[in-house]
């Protein structure tokens, strides 16, 4: 399919095709899981339900300090006329009694010991006065007071946490208290990265007239990995045709998806477009968006069990279709454009999305977008705009600059979207913020 | 110095001599740095200001594809009286053009490339037409038009990023635009962690009557992990009182700051207040709060050169004493209480905001609090009083569980504050949400 028949799409146009691409691939299904050591957990996303091994908590326990009683030998004590128990014996955490509280004993017990036989109740010590071997209650104890019964909080074989939970501190503790120590979760989805353009070159080079250091590589890596991926750096192309295809073909190979940035503008670069005609089919050429205007998006039909790619065509024809076709998976080309900006802008709106679907790392839609005054006035463009945005004070600080300026990069905390229809935005206005 | 004369402290006490203790103890500037490649930068928190290498960009360059020109060649072209041009070279990103543009001539140019001497002016490729050697210009250029200067966007000399920028992948961009590959951040702090109790286990070990599952190593751990700090397990220990100091010891050396979980209840597990007295001073026994009241605060006198810990009784009477205390450090032993919710509540409260000042990872105080409503009347205690939330459709749901329950941590996503003076919460008030 020739590009010569695709529109620039609206900003939602793209979102929908990029979508229903990554729905069509069936990356998150087809993605597998490991099982990681609750150590190395820490927002990491479990894959399956995690259920309870065990009763918690595992016995009767007490939750206070003092005295494992039978509650009827507390009622009617008062401070003036307490009642006076005998003390059989004492339990710390960790052990327990063998004896069995009869009517007129206690039980010297502390929190998170196992509650005695025959005892129904603690009188904590705060209420009580020991003495030699007995010990005075000064208040009315009522049946189960201060017991944490056995599964009374969670019984074997109910789900701790449900598959798609994100492991805080919180969630880890609560699964060590099963004593597991293994789980299963979303094995992060490779993607590979290849920066192209002649004039880059890497932090180990010379600077010579004309080149510049490569930005996307680094800053794209580490977005990926915010989003829960993990990146591949392939190499940095130059504006060959065979070199660029021999590239995408290797992040083929070791990965689903394959993100470019570079050689997507209308100039004398563009050979990406030519060689995603070759090898698949292009699905986006130009967003109505700024920046990010020259967005390629792409899909090739790729055969794993071959070394080589499958040619769409060719297999179209052959007689063991059905048989290549098993094999056939959906791959996913992204062509950003070169600038640093409008490679992280269209990365974040148009791509982390579905990444953070694969990944289990949604943004949390329970939450608010939160909203702030912008400081100044800021006109819009006749496409849909996206400004890079300082927070501060509470108040959003528009980044006007050029979108191949690097230091908006290393002031930007986020950014606020201009939709086409707008056509000015006062100073004051709440406009909701993306934090990076 | 005995515990008797200790009273409980309010909150804003706790908080003001939790302050004060990690002020005096001067972690964060005797904090040391480390020097680190910006691939694994992500997230880290730089230590001194980051200055510019060179002119960005490093030279006068197109930002867009087109013609270079002389803007003065252009003046009054329009679509159907164009102004023609002799092409007298093309020169694409990377490379550069020998030649000087003369009037009447024009030099094609891809985004990027080194504006060509005598130029002045890039004829955007939209608004030209190619023919064989000439180009026919549609539009009148300004002059400048589409060239970002050597240096305009950042000089050398200027600083990128300022110390205590957090490094997002934008901020990673920013700084590789420069060819700078490592960068000076904040070395995490360890803090050692040690769980005690009779009753705790590990996972490896069989759930013996009257055992429980160490909970805390575990959720402290990756709680320090979270505020960018470095977490070191030591060994749980049992309520004994020589091992209990021994490990402390251990921790003192491996750290400036030893959290403790467990052991600090009225009860009969009560010694880490013996061992503490021995070892130091305890600043704080006991906050009126809920849950969390039996934390421990302790302030010790480490002396670095020797071995040993340096006893705070010899030493004030010694004779060397100027030149122990210049080896002195003041180190902090944090008790926190058993149960995992209110440890966990806890550090997040008292400890880890003075965790994130050492380690740049501060809450960003220029962000809201976000407020969402309550999903039912909630009582508060006569102390002030934290209770585990989830947020779920834009609703905080309070976990109204017991402290010692579990499950409360499997399914929090942060927390609210009741404070003491407040005795009642209607359904529906909005509160501020603590996330985790």
């Amino acid at each position: 399919m020739g590009t010569e028949f695709l529109k620039i799409k609206t900003v939602d146009e793209a979102i929908e095709i990029i979508k229903k691409l990554f729905k069509e691939s069936n990356i998150k299904n087809n993605y597998d899981n490991e099982i990681i050591n609750i150590n190395k957990s820490l927002n990491r996303v479990i894959s399956k339900n995690i259920i309870s091994n065990i009763d918690f908590p595992p016995f009767n326990r007490a939750i206070k300090d003092g005295f494992a009683i039978k509650a009827e030998d507390s009622f009617y004590a008062t401070e003036d006329d307490p009642k006076t128990l005998k003390i059989i014996d004492r339990v710390e955490a960790g052990f327990f009694s063998k004896k069995t509280i009869k009517n007129g004993e206690a039980i010297e017990i502390s929190t998170g010991a196992p509650i005695p036989d025959g005892a129904d109740a603690i009188a904590m010590v705060e209420h009580t006065k020991k003495k030699e071997n007995t010990v005075e209650i000064f208040t009315s104890v009522t049946p189960n007071q201060d017991i944490a019964f056995k599964g009374s909080d969670i019984k074997k074989g109910e789900i701790i946490l449900e598959s798609g939970s994100i492991l805080s501190p919180g969630k880890i503790g609560a699964i060590s208290a099963q004593g597991i120590n293994e789980v299963e979760v979303i094995k992060k989805p490779k993607i590979s990265i290849i920066s192209t353009g002649n004039e880059l070159i890497n932090s180990t080079d010379n600077l010579s007239f004309g080149k510049i250091y490569d930005v996307n590589s680094h800053s794209l890596k580490n977005a990926i990995i915010s989003s829960g991926g993990k990146a591949i750096n392939l190499k940095n192309v130059n504006d060959d045709y065979d070199d660029l295809k021999k590239e995408i073909e290797l992040g083929l190979k070791l990965s689903d998806i394959v993100i470019l940035s570079g050689g997507t503008s209308a100039g004398m670069g563009d050979i990406l477009i030519e060689v995603l005609n070759e090898l698949g089919e292009i699905l986006i050429h130009g967003i109505s968006v700024q920046p990010g205007k020259p967005t390629i998006v792409g899909k090739i039909k790729y055969n794993n069990n071959s070394n080589n790619k499958s040619n769409n065509k060719s297999n179209n024809k052959s007689n063991n279709k059905s048989n290549n076709k098993s094999n056939e998976k959906i791959k996913i080309i992204i062509g950003l454009p070169g600038n640093p900006v409008a490679t992280l802008i269209v990365y974040y709106i148009f791509i982390a999305p579905e990444i953070r679907k694969i990944t289990g790392f949604e943004i949390n839609k329970e939450k608010n977008i939160e909203k702030y005054p912008i400081s100044k006035r800021i006109h819009s463009e006749s496409r849909t705009q996206y400004v890079l945005v300082k927070l501060k004070n509470n108040e959003l600080y528009p980044i006007m600059k050029d979108s191949g300026a690097i230091t908006s990069l290393a002031i930007a905390d986020g950014y606020i979207k201009i939709p086409k229809s707008v056509e000015l935005i006062d100073k004051g206005k709440l406009i909701e913020f993306y934090p990076f």
